[in-house]
Protein backbone atom coordinates (compact mmCIF):
# COMPACT_ATOMS: atom_id res chain seq x y z
CA UNK A 1 0.00 0.00 0.00
CA UNK A 2 1.42 3.33 -1.16
CA UNK A 3 0.98 6.78 0.04
CA UNK A 4 -1.07 8.98 -2.15
CA UNK A 5 -2.20 12.84 -0.94
CA UNK A 6 -1.73 14.08 2.18
CA UNK A 7 -5.40 14.32 3.92
CA UNK A 8 -4.57 15.86 7.26
CA UNK A 9 -0.88 16.82 9.16
CA UNK A 10 -0.85 17.15 13.02
CA UNK A 11 1.52 18.27 15.70
CA UNK A 12 2.90 14.65 15.95
CA UNK A 13 1.76 12.71 12.58
CA UNK A 14 0.91 13.06 9.15
CA UNK A 15 -1.82 11.27 7.34
CA UNK A 16 -2.28 10.29 4.12
CA UNK A 17 -4.92 8.77 1.73
CA UNK A 18 -4.48 5.19 -0.28
CA UNK A 19 -5.51 3.53 -2.72
CA UNK A 20 -8.01 1.69 -0.62
CA UNK A 21 -10.67 4.43 0.40
CA UNK A 22 -11.12 2.81 4.03
CA UNK A 23 -7.60 2.57 4.76
CA UNK A 24 -4.80 5.62 5.73
CA UNK A 25 -1.31 5.93 5.93
CA UNK A 26 -0.31 7.38 9.53
CA UNK A 27 3.23 8.81 9.29
CA UNK A 28 5.24 9.48 12.79
CA UNK A 29 6.61 12.66 12.96
CA UNK A 30 10.37 13.76 14.45
CA UNK A 31 8.48 17.25 15.73
CA UNK A 32 8.16 17.84 19.62
CA UNK A 33 5.62 19.99 20.83
CA UNK A 34 4.27 21.31 23.64
CA UNK A 35 2.14 23.86 25.64
CA UNK A 36 -0.09 23.80 22.46
CA UNK A 37 3.05 24.17 20.52
CA UNK A 38 4.34 27.22 22.23
CA UNK A 39 7.45 24.82 22.42
CA UNK A 40 8.73 23.52 19.65
CA UNK A 41 11.67 21.01 19.11
CA UNK A 42 12.83 17.84 16.97
CA UNK A 43 14.68 14.59 18.03
CA UNK A 44 15.77 12.37 14.86
CA UNK A 45 14.37 8.89 15.26
CA UNK A 46 11.39 9.73 17.53
CA UNK A 47 8.99 9.16 14.99
CA UNK A 48 10.31 5.72 14.15
CA UNK A 49 10.19 4.78 18.35
CA UNK A 50 6.50 6.15 18.84
CA UNK A 51 5.42 3.90 15.39
CA UNK A 52 6.60 0.77 17.24
CA UNK A 53 5.89 1.99 20.72
CA UNK A 54 2.28 2.83 19.93
CA UNK A 55 2.40 -0.29 17.77
CA UNK A 56 3.22 -2.76 20.23
CA UNK A 57 0.43 -0.77 22.62
CA UNK A 58 -2.66 -1.04 20.52
CA UNK A 59 -1.77 -4.95 19.80
CA UNK A 60 -1.79 -5.11 23.38
CA UNK A 61 -4.69 -3.30 23.94
CA UNK A 62 -6.64 -5.50 20.67
CA UNK A 63 -6.11 -8.71 22.38
CA UNK A 64 -7.57 -7.47 25.63
CA UNK A 65 -11.18 -6.65 23.55
CA UNK A 66 -9.79 -2.79 22.61
CA UNK A 67 -10.79 -1.84 19.18
CA UNK A 68 -8.39 0.56 17.66
CA UNK A 69 -7.70 2.11 14.02
CA UNK A 70 -4.42 0.15 13.20
CA UNK A 71 -3.84 -2.61 10.32
CA UNK A 72 -0.31 -2.96 10.51
CA UNK A 73 3.11 -1.06 10.80
CA UNK A 74 4.49 -1.11 7.33
CA UNK A 75 7.89 1.00 7.75
CA UNK A 76 9.48 2.54 10.46
CA UNK A 77 7.61 5.18 11.19
CA UNK A 78 4.68 4.31 9.27
CA UNK A 79 1.20 2.37 9.56
CA UNK A 80 -2.03 1.29 7.95
CA UNK A 81 -4.78 2.44 9.75
CA UNK A 82 -8.46 2.02 9.02
CA UNK A 83 -9.92 5.43 8.45
CA UNK A 84 -12.24 7.07 10.88
CA UNK A 85 -13.97 10.35 11.47
CA UNK A 86 -12.09 12.05 14.39
CA UNK A 87 -14.09 12.32 17.50
CA UNK A 88 -12.53 15.94 18.70
CA UNK A 89 -11.54 15.21 22.21
CA UNK A 90 -8.73 14.25 24.06
CA UNK A 91 -9.76 11.78 26.42
CA UNK A 92 -7.46 12.05 29.53
CA UNK A 93 -7.27 9.49 32.14
CA UNK A 94 -4.78 10.50 35.03
CA UNK A 95 -3.62 7.82 38.25
CA UNK A 96 -0.89 10.01 39.29
CA UNK A 97 -2.07 13.95 39.78
CA UNK A 98 0.93 16.03 37.99
CA UNK A 99 1.10 18.48 35.39
CA UNK A 100 -1.97 21.07 34.58
CA UNK A 101 -4.84 19.58 37.06
CA UNK A 102 -1.73 20.55 39.86
CA UNK A 103 -1.98 23.56 39.10
CA UNK A 104 -5.74 23.51 38.19
CA UNK A 105 -7.08 22.72 41.50
CA UNK A 106 -4.15 22.65 43.53
CA UNK A 107 -3.00 18.89 44.22
CA UNK A 108 -0.06 18.27 45.17
CA UNK A 109 2.66 16.88 42.36
CA UNK A 110 2.43 13.37 42.93
CA UNK A 111 -0.24 12.78 44.89
CA UNK A 112 -1.74 9.27 43.72
CA UNK A 113 -5.12 9.64 43.46
CA UNK A 114 -8.04 7.42 45.36
CA UNK A 115 -9.73 6.17 41.79
CA UNK A 116 -8.56 7.05 38.17
CA UNK A 117 -9.42 10.58 37.06
CA UNK A 118 -11.09 11.17 33.80
CA UNK A 119 -11.54 14.54 31.81
CA UNK A 120 -12.57 15.35 28.24
CA UNK A 121 -10.98 18.26 26.32
CA UNK A 122 -12.04 19.66 23.36
CA UNK A 123 -9.60 19.24 20.16
CA UNK A 124 -8.92 22.53 19.16
CA UNK A 125 -5.90 24.52 19.65
CA UNK A 126 -7.38 28.19 18.54
CA UNK A 127 -9.42 27.90 21.86
CA UNK A 128 -6.32 26.21 23.89
CA UNK A 129 -7.94 22.56 24.34
CA UNK A 130 -10.56 23.45 27.08
CA UNK A 131 -12.00 21.12 29.39
CA UNK A 132 -15.07 20.39 28.91
CA UNK A 133 -18.01 18.59 31.03
CA UNK A 134 -20.70 15.91 29.48
CA UNK A 135 -23.42 18.32 28.40
CA UNK A 136 -20.65 20.41 26.71
CA UNK A 137 -19.96 17.45 24.25
CA UNK A 138 -23.26 16.86 23.53
CA UNK A 139 -23.79 20.91 23.22
CA UNK A 140 -21.00 21.02 20.92
CA UNK A 141 -22.19 17.89 18.93
CA UNK A 142 -18.89 16.05 19.63
CA UNK A 143 -20.25 12.46 20.70
CA UNK A 144 -24.07 11.75 21.63
CA UNK A 145 -24.61 10.35 25.19
CA UNK A 146 -24.28 7.00 24.12
CA UNK A 147 -21.45 7.70 22.41
CA UNK A 148 -19.62 9.76 25.43
CA UNK A 149 -20.33 6.07 27.80
CA UNK A 150 -18.62 4.06 25.11
CA UNK A 151 -15.44 6.28 24.59
CA UNK A 152 -15.18 6.77 29.01
CA UNK A 153 -15.90 3.07 28.85
CA UNK A 154 -13.15 1.93 26.35
CA UNK A 155 -10.48 4.67 28.11
CA UNK A 156 -10.95 3.41 31.39
CA UNK A 157 -10.56 0.06 30.04
CA UNK A 158 -7.19 0.49 28.40
CA UNK A 159 -6.06 2.76 32.09
CA UNK A 160 -6.83 -0.71 33.69
CA UNK A 161 -5.06 -2.70 30.69
CA UNK A 162 -1.98 -0.54 30.61
CA UNK A 163 -1.13 0.17 34.27
CA UNK A 164 -0.98 -3.11 34.98
CA UNK A 165 0.71 -3.87 31.58
CA UNK A 166 3.49 -1.21 32.65
CA UNK A 167 3.75 -2.09 36.56
CA UNK A 168 5.14 -5.22 35.48
CA UNK A 169 7.94 -3.15 33.68
CA UNK A 170 8.34 -1.36 36.52
CA UNK A 171 6.76 1.85 34.99
CA UNK A 172 3.83 3.78 36.48
CA UNK A 173 1.52 4.89 34.17
CA UNK A 174 0.73 8.70 35.68
CA UNK A 175 -1.65 9.80 32.47
CA UNK A 176 -2.16 9.11 29.27
CA UNK A 177 -4.28 10.91 26.27
CA UNK A 178 -6.31 9.27 23.56
CA UNK A 179 -8.51 9.78 21.44
CA UNK A 180 -11.44 7.86 19.29
CA UNK A 181 -12.70 8.14 15.90
CA UNK A 182 -16.13 6.44 14.10
CA UNK A 183 -15.12 4.02 11.16
CA UNK A 184 -17.82 4.33 8.10
CA UNK A 185 -20.03 1.76 10.02
CA UNK A 186 -19.86 3.71 13.70
CA UNK A 187 -17.71 1.87 15.32
CA UNK A 188 -15.91 3.55 17.89
CA UNK A 189 -12.04 2.80 17.47
CA UNK A 190 -9.13 3.90 20.02
CA UNK A 191 -7.13 5.93 16.93
CA UNK A 192 -4.27 8.47 16.99
CA UNK A 193 -1.58 6.93 18.97
CA UNK A 194 -0.49 5.57 22.12
CA UNK A 195 3.45 6.95 23.24
CA UNK A 196 5.82 8.80 24.97
CA UNK A 197 4.46 11.73 23.50
CA UNK A 198 0.78 11.06 24.71
CA UNK A 199 1.45 9.40 28.18
CA UNK A 200 3.46 10.22 31.19
CA UNK A 201 5.98 7.29 32.67
CA UNK A 202 7.72 7.42 35.64
CA UNK A 203 9.98 4.78 37.09
CA UNK A 204 8.24 2.62 39.70
CA UNK A 205 11.68 2.98 42.21
CA UNK A 206 13.74 6.30 40.93
CA UNK A 207 10.53 8.60 40.03
CA UNK A 208 12.23 9.13 36.87
CA UNK A 209 10.73 10.50 34.04
CA UNK A 210 10.37 8.91 30.49
CA UNK A 211 8.29 10.72 28.50
CA UNK A 212 7.82 13.93 26.57
CA UNK A 213 8.03 16.13 30.16
CA UNK A 214 11.67 15.75 29.14
CA UNK A 215 11.30 17.86 26.65
CA UNK A 216 8.61 20.10 28.24
CA UNK A 217 10.73 20.50 31.51
CA UNK A 218 13.95 20.65 29.19
CA UNK A 219 15.23 17.82 30.79
CA UNK A 220 17.10 16.22 28.13
CA UNK A 221 17.77 12.63 26.98
CA UNK A 222 14.36 12.92 25.07
CA UNK A 223 15.22 9.95 22.91
CA UNK A 224 16.42 7.97 25.49
CA UNK A 225 13.74 8.24 27.15
CA UNK A 226 11.30 6.79 24.61
CA UNK A 227 14.30 4.13 23.71
CA UNK A 228 14.05 2.92 27.16
CA UNK A 229 10.35 3.06 27.62
CA UNK A 230 10.39 0.60 24.37
CA UNK A 231 13.17 -1.61 25.43
CA UNK A 232 10.93 -2.08 29.01
CA UNK A 233 7.92 -2.95 26.71
CA UNK A 234 9.40 -5.49 24.27
CA UNK A 235 11.24 -6.81 27.21
CA UNK A 236 9.39 -10.12 27.98
CA UNK A 237 10.96 -11.50 31.17
CA UNK B 1 -33.66 38.27 66.75
CA UNK B 2 -30.04 40.30 66.65
CA UNK B 3 -26.46 40.48 64.94
CA UNK B 4 -23.76 38.88 67.28
CA UNK B 5 -20.28 38.29 65.56
CA UNK B 6 -19.13 38.19 61.89
CA UNK B 7 -18.74 34.64 60.86
CA UNK B 8 -18.04 35.04 57.54
CA UNK B 9 -17.78 38.14 55.24
CA UNK B 10 -17.79 37.40 50.78
CA UNK B 11 -18.23 39.58 48.17
CA UNK B 12 -21.33 40.47 48.20
CA UNK B 13 -22.61 39.63 51.71
CA UNK B 14 -21.53 39.36 55.48
CA UNK B 15 -22.47 36.05 57.88
CA UNK B 16 -23.19 37.23 61.45
CA UNK B 17 -23.97 34.43 64.23
CA UNK B 18 -27.46 34.63 66.40
CA UNK B 19 -28.17 33.50 69.74
CA UNK B 20 -29.61 30.23 67.95
CA UNK B 21 -26.69 28.05 66.36
CA UNK B 22 -29.23 26.84 63.61
CA UNK B 23 -29.93 30.44 62.40
CA UNK B 24 -27.31 33.34 60.90
CA UNK B 25 -28.08 36.96 59.68
CA UNK B 26 -27.74 37.05 56.23
CA UNK B 27 -26.42 40.93 55.51
CA UNK B 28 -26.49 42.34 51.44
CA UNK B 29 -23.67 44.75 50.87
CA UNK B 30 -23.77 47.44 48.50
CA UNK B 31 -20.68 46.22 46.68
CA UNK B 32 -20.20 45.51 43.44
CA UNK B 33 -17.66 43.10 42.06
CA UNK B 34 -16.50 41.43 38.73
CA UNK B 35 -13.87 39.47 36.82
CA UNK B 36 -12.84 37.59 40.38
CA UNK B 37 -12.51 40.89 42.14
CA UNK B 38 -10.20 42.76 40.02
CA UNK B 39 -13.23 45.37 39.04
CA UNK B 40 -14.71 47.16 42.15
CA UNK B 41 -17.52 49.43 42.78
CA UNK B 42 -20.69 50.18 44.84
CA UNK B 43 -23.89 50.99 44.47
CA UNK B 44 -25.82 52.38 47.69
CA UNK B 45 -28.86 50.92 48.18
CA UNK B 46 -28.15 47.74 46.05
CA UNK B 47 -27.88 45.28 48.88
CA UNK B 48 -31.32 46.53 50.00
CA UNK B 49 -32.40 46.07 46.52
CA UNK B 50 -30.49 42.27 46.28
CA UNK B 51 -31.85 41.31 49.27
CA UNK B 52 -35.65 41.83 48.14
CA UNK B 53 -35.44 40.42 44.84
CA UNK B 54 -33.90 37.31 46.34
CA UNK B 55 -36.82 36.89 49.00
CA UNK B 56 -39.41 37.27 46.37
CA UNK B 57 -37.58 35.00 44.49
CA UNK B 58 -36.75 32.50 47.17
CA UNK B 59 -40.37 32.19 48.14
CA UNK B 60 -41.49 31.83 44.78
CA UNK B 61 -38.66 28.78 44.41
CA UNK B 62 -40.00 27.31 48.01
CA UNK B 63 -44.04 27.56 46.52
CA UNK B 64 -42.62 25.35 43.92
CA UNK B 65 -41.31 23.23 46.25
CA UNK B 66 -37.72 23.96 46.47
CA UNK B 67 -36.31 23.60 49.85
CA UNK B 68 -34.22 27.18 50.83
CA UNK B 69 -32.05 28.50 53.99
CA UNK B 70 -34.56 31.46 53.58
CA UNK B 71 -36.26 31.86 57.09
CA UNK B 72 -37.73 35.76 56.96
CA UNK B 73 -36.63 38.92 56.00
CA UNK B 74 -35.87 41.17 58.90
CA UNK B 75 -34.68 44.53 57.90
CA UNK B 76 -34.37 46.25 54.23
CA UNK B 77 -31.04 44.41 53.81
CA UNK B 78 -31.05 41.40 55.86
CA UNK B 79 -32.35 38.04 55.86
CA UNK B 80 -32.48 35.38 58.50
CA UNK B 81 -31.35 32.13 57.52
CA UNK B 82 -30.51 28.59 58.47
CA UNK B 83 -27.28 27.78 58.82
CA UNK B 84 -25.65 25.39 56.42
CA UNK B 85 -21.96 24.11 55.09
CA UNK B 86 -21.91 25.98 51.71
CA UNK B 87 -21.13 23.10 49.20
CA UNK B 88 -17.96 24.85 47.35
CA UNK B 89 -19.76 24.61 44.00
CA UNK B 90 -21.11 27.75 41.98
CA UNK B 91 -23.84 25.73 39.83
CA UNK B 92 -24.75 27.36 36.86
CA UNK B 93 -27.60 26.74 33.89
CA UNK B 94 -27.08 28.92 30.64
CA UNK B 95 -30.02 29.19 28.32
CA UNK B 96 -28.78 31.77 26.26
CA UNK B 97 -25.23 31.43 25.56
CA UNK B 98 -23.11 34.80 26.57
CA UNK B 99 -19.47 36.30 28.71
CA UNK B 100 -16.89 33.30 29.23
CA UNK B 101 -19.21 30.40 27.67
CA UNK B 102 -18.53 32.51 24.47
CA UNK B 103 -14.73 33.09 24.41
CA UNK B 104 -14.29 29.27 26.03
CA UNK B 105 -15.90 27.37 23.57
CA UNK B 106 -16.49 30.10 20.44
CA UNK B 107 -20.50 30.12 20.62
CA UNK B 108 -21.53 33.29 19.21
CA UNK B 109 -22.94 35.45 21.61
CA UNK B 110 -27.20 35.36 22.18
CA UNK B 111 -27.06 31.84 20.78
CA UNK B 112 -30.18 30.47 22.36
CA UNK B 113 -29.05 27.21 23.68
CA UNK B 114 -30.69 23.70 22.67
CA UNK B 115 -31.12 23.02 26.34
CA UNK B 116 -30.50 24.55 29.38
CA UNK B 117 -26.90 23.75 29.97
CA UNK B 118 -25.69 23.01 33.40
CA UNK B 119 -22.16 23.73 34.45
CA UNK B 120 -19.81 23.33 37.99
CA UNK B 121 -17.71 25.58 39.09
CA UNK B 122 -15.00 25.21 42.04
CA UNK B 123 -15.76 28.34 44.05
CA UNK B 124 -12.24 28.86 45.15
CA UNK B 125 -11.29 32.41 44.18
CA UNK B 126 -7.55 31.93 44.57
CA UNK B 127 -7.96 28.86 41.57
CA UNK B 128 -9.97 31.87 39.39
CA UNK B 129 -13.16 29.49 40.24
CA UNK B 130 -12.13 26.70 37.74
CA UNK B 131 -14.71 24.37 36.45
CA UNK B 132 -15.08 20.83 37.07
CA UNK B 133 -16.70 18.06 35.83
CA UNK B 134 -18.53 15.45 38.06
CA UNK B 135 -15.23 13.39 38.94
CA UNK B 136 -13.35 16.45 39.76
CA UNK B 137 -15.88 17.05 43.13
CA UNK B 138 -15.61 13.37 43.92
CA UNK B 139 -11.85 13.80 43.80
CA UNK B 140 -11.85 17.18 46.18
CA UNK B 141 -14.71 15.24 48.35
CA UNK B 142 -17.09 18.46 47.83
CA UNK B 143 -19.84 16.29 47.07
CA UNK B 144 -20.80 12.66 46.43
CA UNK B 145 -22.36 11.66 43.58
CA UNK B 146 -25.97 11.54 45.36
CA UNK B 147 -25.56 14.41 46.47
CA UNK B 148 -24.17 15.95 42.75
CA UNK B 149 -27.18 14.47 41.47
CA UNK B 150 -29.87 16.27 44.12
CA UNK B 151 -27.89 19.54 43.12
CA UNK B 152 -28.23 19.43 39.24
CA UNK B 153 -31.67 18.46 39.58
CA UNK B 154 -32.60 21.54 41.83
CA UNK B 155 -30.77 23.71 39.73
CA UNK B 156 -32.95 22.78 36.66
CA UNK B 157 -36.01 22.86 38.32
CA UNK B 158 -34.72 26.79 39.66
CA UNK B 159 -34.65 27.27 36.01
CA UNK B 160 -37.53 25.45 34.79
CA UNK B 161 -39.38 27.64 37.39
CA UNK B 162 -37.68 30.76 37.12
CA UNK B 163 -37.66 30.58 33.22
CA UNK B 164 -41.10 30.71 33.32
CA UNK B 165 -42.02 33.06 36.10
CA UNK B 166 -39.18 36.09 34.29
CA UNK B 167 -41.03 35.42 30.61
CA UNK B 168 -44.55 36.75 32.07
CA UNK B 169 -42.51 39.41 33.58
CA UNK B 170 -40.81 40.56 29.59
CA UNK B 171 -37.16 39.20 30.61
CA UNK B 172 -35.09 36.47 29.27
CA UNK B 173 -33.62 34.81 32.02
CA UNK B 174 -30.01 34.45 30.50
CA UNK B 175 -28.30 32.26 32.96
CA UNK B 176 -27.49 32.29 36.86
CA UNK B 177 -25.34 31.00 39.19
CA UNK B 178 -26.81 28.94 42.33
CA UNK B 179 -25.12 27.58 45.69
CA UNK B 180 -26.11 25.00 48.18
CA UNK B 181 -25.77 23.75 51.53
CA UNK B 182 -26.15 21.66 53.71
CA UNK B 183 -28.50 22.00 57.10
CA UNK B 184 -27.46 19.78 60.27
CA UNK B 185 -29.86 16.94 59.26
CA UNK B 186 -27.55 16.94 55.95
CA UNK B 187 -30.63 18.17 53.39
CA UNK B 188 -29.60 20.11 50.84
CA UNK B 189 -30.51 23.62 50.76
CA UNK B 190 -30.85 26.24 47.95
CA UNK B 191 -28.44 29.04 49.68
CA UNK B 192 -26.69 32.40 49.32
CA UNK B 193 -28.58 34.74 47.26
CA UNK B 194 -30.70 34.89 43.74
CA UNK B 195 -30.29 38.13 42.34
CA UNK B 196 -29.20 40.92 39.15
CA UNK B 197 -25.88 39.94 41.32
CA UNK B 198 -25.95 35.96 40.10
CA UNK B 199 -28.45 36.09 37.26
CA UNK B 200 -28.57 37.90 32.99
CA UNK B 201 -31.75 39.18 32.75
CA UNK B 202 -32.42 40.45 28.93
CA UNK B 203 -35.61 42.69 28.38
CA UNK B 204 -37.23 39.75 26.02
CA UNK B 205 -38.32 43.25 23.65
CA UNK B 206 -35.35 45.17 23.51
CA UNK B 207 -32.57 42.57 24.89
CA UNK B 208 -31.74 45.73 27.18
CA UNK B 209 -29.40 44.38 30.05
CA UNK B 210 -30.92 44.65 33.22
CA UNK B 211 -27.95 42.73 35.49
CA UNK B 212 -24.83 43.07 36.61
CA UNK B 213 -22.88 42.79 33.16
CA UNK B 214 -23.91 46.97 33.62
CA UNK B 215 -21.15 47.08 36.05
CA UNK B 216 -18.74 44.61 34.16
CA UNK B 217 -19.30 46.77 31.11
CA UNK B 218 -19.39 49.97 32.45
CA UNK B 219 -22.92 50.39 30.99
CA UNK B 220 -24.24 52.11 33.82
CA UNK B 221 -27.57 53.01 35.58
CA UNK B 222 -26.68 50.03 37.55
CA UNK B 223 -29.14 50.24 40.52
CA UNK B 224 -32.07 51.76 37.92
CA UNK B 225 -31.59 48.46 36.24
CA UNK B 226 -31.64 46.42 39.42
CA UNK B 227 -35.12 48.70 40.85
CA UNK B 228 -36.41 47.79 36.83
CA UNK B 229 -36.13 43.87 37.93
CA UNK B 230 -37.27 44.35 41.18
CA UNK B 231 -40.78 46.13 39.93
CA UNK B 232 -40.70 43.65 37.38
CA UNK B 233 -41.28 40.64 39.54
CA UNK B 234 -43.54 42.37 42.10
CA UNK B 235 -45.96 43.23 39.08
CA UNK B 236 -48.82 40.94 39.39
CA UNK B 237 -50.01 41.86 35.91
Amino acid sequence: MKKKELLYEGKGKRLFKTADENLLISEFKDDLTAFNAQKKGSEKGKGALNCKISTELFKLLEKNGIKTHLVETISDNEQLVKKVDIIPLEVVVRNIATGSLTKRLNIKDGTVLPFSLLELYFKDDDLGDPLLNDEHCTLLNIASKDELEVLKNEAKKINTILKSFFKDKGLNLVDFKVEFGKDKDGNILLSDEISPDSCRFWDINTNEKLDKDRFREGIGNVKVAYEEVLARILDNN
